[in-house]
């Protein structure tokens, strides 16, 4: 006898088409069997605007997932933008078994991770989300989520992750916004890792201002960068690397700068559970 | 006899070229005669990459004019990027003489208008810059500019200036990336216009976010909204208007939304002193 384990998705951010809901489900089914049973919320079809249905929407169907004792789960469908338009009060609303569960997604969904770690409810984690579906690659990216998901699979864990330090991964453009914001969880002694897309480099670099300004990132045990990918060319040269970005707002905040990491916005990225993952 | 008025021009983030720094040094001779004297510091004209030459260089500039008596202003010559990479050193170096200064400039010089108003050195000013020459109208634009600061023109003043309530006027990107930081002023009790140009209308909201999360502007008499100029066409439309947005975010973090204010990245961009405008 196999024990299922049950996954919610649902979209913070952006909506899904049912289309890659069902091959995600096809996916699932062909690899994992019986030992995985994936429900995508109807919220994840909703549109409104640029959102997956209203905030309020939105809202009630991550409370409803989170709070559902029959859930191991809760995988967000897709990032985009507007999991930091959630509603405020439903933080307070989430229960035991809320508190039980995995959080697993990245780049936009990151302003809900934070929120969670912040306020300790549940298990959070950096990694493929069914959007990533679409990138070349993508079905292995989905594989190594539900992988993780389904049977605790250490492969897929970014090898720093491994060494039992508190790690934490965001999207630089997401972090950026987090600091000094409410919603930003205290990384003292995390080892950082940070990846973006579609960003100049002017603009990653301004995003290092704020977020090597926040006091819940000057006690790091470090930063590792990630992939910037998809960086579009500029009217004129930057004038220096993404590394050497990276390594002159470390120095300037006397934050250590520990080398590259295994994540980013393609088939590639690798799991970051936050905190320390005991078991690696 | 006329008395001059000697103002400085330095580029914290992006170079001029000598071409546009005469025809400024023209425009200024023909409308205002010996009234004013500009000079151009040649830091402007220097390039490092992005930059109006290094962070070292940049920032020597800046505290040399702020620091010298002979003039009574500084004013921006470009924005772009590079003010919050200034030398965090330079700030503790500005003299009696920086602290008589009028600072001018809009945009992302808005970060270094933002920590001299935090650290009370001058009188930060959000108005046009010499590169405002390249928009169409951008001759009267530079004209309201050096008449305040010739003159003390009250004409060119934003209207609620007028009203004697304390004001503060940012670019939305620079204001977000503000927060949270040691960099941003205490804005309790002010007007605050906002203003941006070329960003997704997604990206506005997500910046709102930030600002409205930020301790330093909960207490704010209200926001008003500027213009937001050559937003992008997204691949959605994002389903509410520039002005729903931002008065998502301030009944959301209960400050008050004041209304249009007469600001932005274009040739009617109006004055803007921090603070209160005492002969308003």
């Amino acid at each position: 006898m196999t024990s299922t384990k049950h996954i919610a998705i649902v979209c913070p951010g952006g909506p899904l088409t049912r289309e890659l809901a069902q091959k995600t489900a096809q996916i699932a089914a062909a690899r994992f069997g019986d030992s995985v049973s994936l429900h995508f919320h109807e919220q994840c079809f909703s549109v409104a605007g640029h959102f997956a249905g209203t905030d309020a929407e939105r809202s009630a169907a991550f409370l409803e997932v989170a709070n559902d004792p029959k859930y191991d789960a809760v995988w967000f469908g897709r990032g985009g933008y507007g999991a930091c338009r959630l509603d405020d009060d439903l933080f307070g609303k989430l229960n035991e078994d809320a508190r039980a569960k995995t959080y697993f997604g990245y780049s936009d969904n990151g302003f809900l991770l934070a929120r969670l770690y912040k306020k300790k409810i549940g298990r959070q984690v950096h990694g493929p989300i069914a959007t990533d579906l679409n990138r070349e690659g993508g079905e292995e990216a989905i594989a190594r989520a539900l992988s993780y998901l389904v049977h605790g699979d250490a492969s897929g864990l970014e090898p720093t992750v491994k060494t039992g330090k508190p790690c934490a991964a965001f999207n630089i453009t997401v972090l950026a916004h987090l600091a000094g914001t409410s919603w930003a969880p205290d990384l003292t002694g995390h080892v950082v890792m940070l990846e973006d897309v579609g960003e100049y480099l002017y603009r990653t670099d301004r995003a290092m201002f704020s977020i090597m300004s926040d006091r819940n990132i000057l006690g790091a045990a470090g930063i590792m960068l990630g992939r910037l990918s998809d960086v579009p060319e500029n009217d004129r040269p930057f004038g220096s690397s993404e590394e050497e970005i990276i390594q002159y707002w470390c120095a300037r905040a006397g934050v250590p700068y520990l080398g590259r990491a295994d994540i980013g916005h393609d088939a590639q990225n690798k799991i970051v559970p936050f905190g320390v993952t005991a078991s690696a």
